[in-house]
C-alpha cells in the first residue's frame, strides 16, 4: 500500500533506472541518427517569458500551459514546446551564426492536459529544425531524419506512414472560393478537424464559409496533379535517397498550429490507431514575429515525443526485439567478491584500476557472506565476477553465464578484464 | 542591438551548440565515471508536490522554490534538488528494489536565488547516491566517485580538496557542552556561518546558547584523535584505493541542511576562491521522514552542479586543456559537395549509404556555387569534403585539414569513409 503522498503528480513520471532506460534508449537513437545528418545539439531553459509562447502560438497551446508569476512578479511559463525558444535564440544571436542551422535538442515539455495513453504533463521532445534555408530540399532533409530516426528504432515501412500536406494547396484553394485572407485560419481549422468531427458538424460549419464540404473532401481525395511543387521536390528527393516508399500526398493533415507556412507533415503508425508520432512543417515566419518583422528566417522543423513512440515500438516486433536489446541491464562488467575481510585493501586497489581504465566494477560495502555476494552479482547482471580471497594475488574469475570460473593472477585478471570493456 | 525581449529570464540560459558543447562534456563525463562505479541513472519529475520540499528540508531551500498553484489547484514546486524526488521514489517501490541501491541522476534544478558567479536559476545537478548501506564504507565509495569525476576532468590534489566532516562530532560535542536536542540544530546552524559571520558574530549567537567560540575553534582546528570512526574508515577505505591525497578531516563543514546525519563533505577549489564544487553526506533519515516513520533505510549521496565545476575547470591548465580537446567541433565527418546539379540523386543516395553505415555527413539544400559549398564544409569542421560531379562515378575526396585530393570510385570513397567514421 503506498501513500498517495509518495506519488508523482498527475501525469508526472517516476522514472527508476529500469523504466529510465527506456528513455535513455530513444535519446540515444534520436542523438545518433541526427548526428549522422550534421544536426548539433543545444538547449534552451526550461522557464520562459509567458509573452514568447502567446506571441508565437495560436491554437489551444495558451491554456494548456503551467503559467505563473515568479517570485519577481515575471508572468512565466514552463515550455510546452521547443520551437518558441528556438526562434528567439537564433534571433538574438542572428548575426554570428553560419546558415543554414541544422539543430536539435531534446528536453522536457509541459502541458496541462487530461493525462491518457500518449499523453502526458511532462513528456520528452526530439526537435530538429533547419533554419536558413527556404527550399524544399530542406523539407526533404528533415523528412529523412525523422523517416531515419524510425526506421534506426526497427520500424519499417509496414508499421508507420508520413503524411505529407502542403498549407499552401489550402490557401490557393481558399483563394479560389472566394475566401478573406481573415478567413482563412478559420477555414484551416475546419479542415484540421474533419477527422475528428462528425460530417454534419464540418458541413455546418464550412457552409458558415460559403464552401461544401463535397468541394473540400474531393480535394483531398483527388488532388490535382500540380497542387504541390514542392511536394513534387520532397518525392524526388526522397526517391533519390531511396526512402520514397515511406511518404504519401495528404491533403487532410493541416497542423493546429497557425505558424505554419508550408509543407507540413505529420507521422503516424500505419493501423492509425495511436496519436500522431511526430509532426512538423514549414514555419518561415516565426523569426519576423519575434523580432516584430525586423530579420527574417526561413524554417522547417518536427518534434517527436517520447510517449506515442513508446507504444509504437510495443506493437511492432522488430522494433520490440531492438528495444529489449538495448534495455538488457548490463550495469556491471565485473563483481569483486570479498572472501576473506582482510584482503579489502587489496580489493579496493583492484577496483580503482579496473576502473579507471573504464572497465564497469561494483563490490561489497559492508560485510556480507560470500553468498550473498554472488547473488548480488547476478541480480546486477555482471559479466563476471571475481572472488578475491586469501589466497591473492591468485583470484578466482567466474563468468556468470556459464558458470566456468578460472584461477588467475592479478595480472591476468587484469589484462582478461580490461579488453572485454573496450570491446563493448 | 538585440530586443529585451529574445533575452532569456534572469538567471537562465540559452545553450546553443557551441555552449551546450560544455554541458555535453560535463554530462558525458559524470555518467561515464558513474557507470564505472556501478551506478544506474534514473530521472524523477521537474515539478513536484511542494509538500515534498517543505517535509523533506529546512534552511533556506523552501523560500527559494519556483511555487505556484497549477490548473488542479495543487500546490507544486519545480524541483530545487533531486535527493526528495529520489526518497519518495525509493519509498514508494521500496519491496521491489535489491539493496543496495547505486543510482544517478543528472537533471536540471531551479531556485529563485540572486543570479551571481557560478549561481544560476536553472543549473544542471548531477545526483550519485547508495540507499541501503549504512556503513562508512558507503560514504567512502560516493566519495571515491566524486573524487574521480573531478580527476576524470583533468583536475587533480593541487586544484582541489575534499573537506570531510562528522555531525556525530558536532552532537557529542553539543551533548558534552549541555545542550538540548532542541538546541542543536541551532547550534548546527552557527558552526555552519562560522567561515563566513564576523567572528563577534558567532561569538554573541554562541554565547546566547552557553558556548564560547573559543571552545568551538579549538574543536575544529585541534580535533580529538577519536572524533570520527566513520572519518578513520573513509579514510583507510580511500587510502587502500590510492585516492587520500584528496581529503581532510574539517569540522567546520556542517552542510545547511537539517537532514544531514552522519558524515558530510564538501569540495572546494584550493584556493578557496570559488563557491563548493560539489557537497553531500550521509541522511539516514529521509525515507523515514517521507513515510512517517513506517519505512527506513540509510542513505548517502552527493550533488555537484555545472556552474561552479565549469568556473574550476577555467581555472586549470589540464582541465582547459581535456575540455578544449572535447568541445573541438566535429560535427561532420564528410561534406558532399555537388559540383554538377544533375548528380544530385546520385549525392543523396550516396549521403544515405554513408549515413545508414554511421557517417556523420552533411550536404547542400539549394543551389550554391561550390566555392560556397567548400567554405561552408570548413566552417562546420568537416574532416573531408567529397565533390560529386559530371565525371560521377569518380569522386573528388579532400582532406580539409591538409588540402590533400585524389580521386576515387564510388566504392572506393565508400569504403575510405565508412572505416574513418567506425574508428572515431
Amino acid at each position: 500500500m503506498i501513500s498517495t503522498s509518495l506519488q508523482p503528480l498527475p501525469g508526472f513520471r517516476d522514472l527508476d533506472p529500469d523504466k529510465y532506460a527506456l528513455r535513455a534508449y530513444l535519446s540515444r537513437t534520436w542523438r545518433s541518427v541526427a548526428e549522422r545528418y550534421g544536426f548539433v545539439e543545444w538547449e534552451g531553459p526550461t522557464l520562459e517569458p509567458t509573452e514568447l509562447y502567446l506571441k508565437k502560438s495560436g491554437g489551444e497551446l495558451p491554456t494548456q500551459l503551467f503559467r505563473f508569476s515568479d517570485q519577481g512578479g515575471r508572468d512565466v511559463s514552463l515550455r510546452p514546446e521547443l520551437t518558441a525558444s528556438l526562434g528567439r535564440i537564433v534571433a538574438a544571436n542572428y548575426l554570428s551564426y553560419n546558415k543554414p542551422l541544422k539543430w536539435f535538442e531534446i528536453g522536457s515539455c509541459f502541458r496541462y492536459e487530461k493525462p491518457q495513453k500518449g499523453r502526458l504533463r511532462e513528456f520528452v521532445q526530439f526537435n530538429a529544425d533547419i533554419l536558413g534555408e527556404g527550399g524544399a530540399e530542406a523539407d526533404a532533409e528533415l523528412l529523412a531524419l525523422a523517416i531515419d530516426c524510425m526506421r534506426a528504432l526497427g520500424l519499417g515501412a509496414s508499421d508507420f506512414v508520413v503524411r505529407v500536406s502542403d498549407r499552401e494547396a489550402w490557401l490557393s484553394f481558399a483563394t479560389r472560393h472566394g475566401l478573406t485572407p481573415e478567413q482563412t485560419p478559420d477555414f484551416l481549422a475546419v479542415v484540421d478537424k474533419l477527422e475528428r468531427d462528425r460530417p454534419e458538424v464540418s458541413e455546418q460549419k464550412l457552409a458558415a464559409l460559403g464552401i461544401s464540404r463535397e468541394s473540400v473532401m474531393d480535394f483531398i481525395q483527388n488532388p490535382p496533379n500540380d497542387v504541390s511543387p514542392r511536394y513534387e521536390t520532397v518525392l524526388a528527393e526522397l526517391q533519390a535517397r531511396g526512402l520514397a516508399e515511406y511518404v504519401q500526398l495528404d491533403l487532410s493533415v493541416v497542423r493546429g498550429l497557425a505558424y505554419y507556412t508550408g509543407l507540413v507533415f505529420e507521422i503516424f503508425d500505419k493501423a492509425h490507431s495511436l496519436r500522431a508520432v511526430a509532426g512538423g512543417g514549414r514555419y518561415d515566419d516565426l523569426v519576423s514575429t519575434l523580432t516584430d518583422g525586423s530579420l527574417s528566417m526561413p524554417a522547417t522543423g518536427f518534434a517527436m515525443g517520447d510517449a506515442v513512440i513508446a507504444h509504437l515500438i510495443e506493437e511492432c516486433p522488430s522494433a520490440r526485439v531492438l528495444r529489449d536489446a538495448a534495455l538488457a541491464p548490463r550495469s556491471c562488467d565485473v563483481y569483486l567478491a570479498l572472501a576473506a575481510a582482510e584482503m579489502r585493501p587489496q580489493m579496493l586497489l583492484l577496483a580503482s584500476t579496473l576502473r579507471d581504465a573504464g572497465v564497469r566494477v561494483d563490490l561489497p560495502l559492508s560485510t556480507v557472506k560470500l553468498s550473498r555476494q554472488l547473488r548480488h552479482a547476478e541480480r546486477l547482471g555482471a559479466t563476471y565476477t571475481a572472488i578475491i580471497g586469501a589466497e591473492f594475488p591468485s583470484i578466482e574469475l567466474k563468468r556468470m553465464a556459464t558458470r566456468e570460473s578460472e584461477k588467475l593472477t592479478l595480472e591476468e585478471l587484469i589484462c582478461a578484464l580490461i579488453p572485454h570493456r573496450a570491446a563493448n
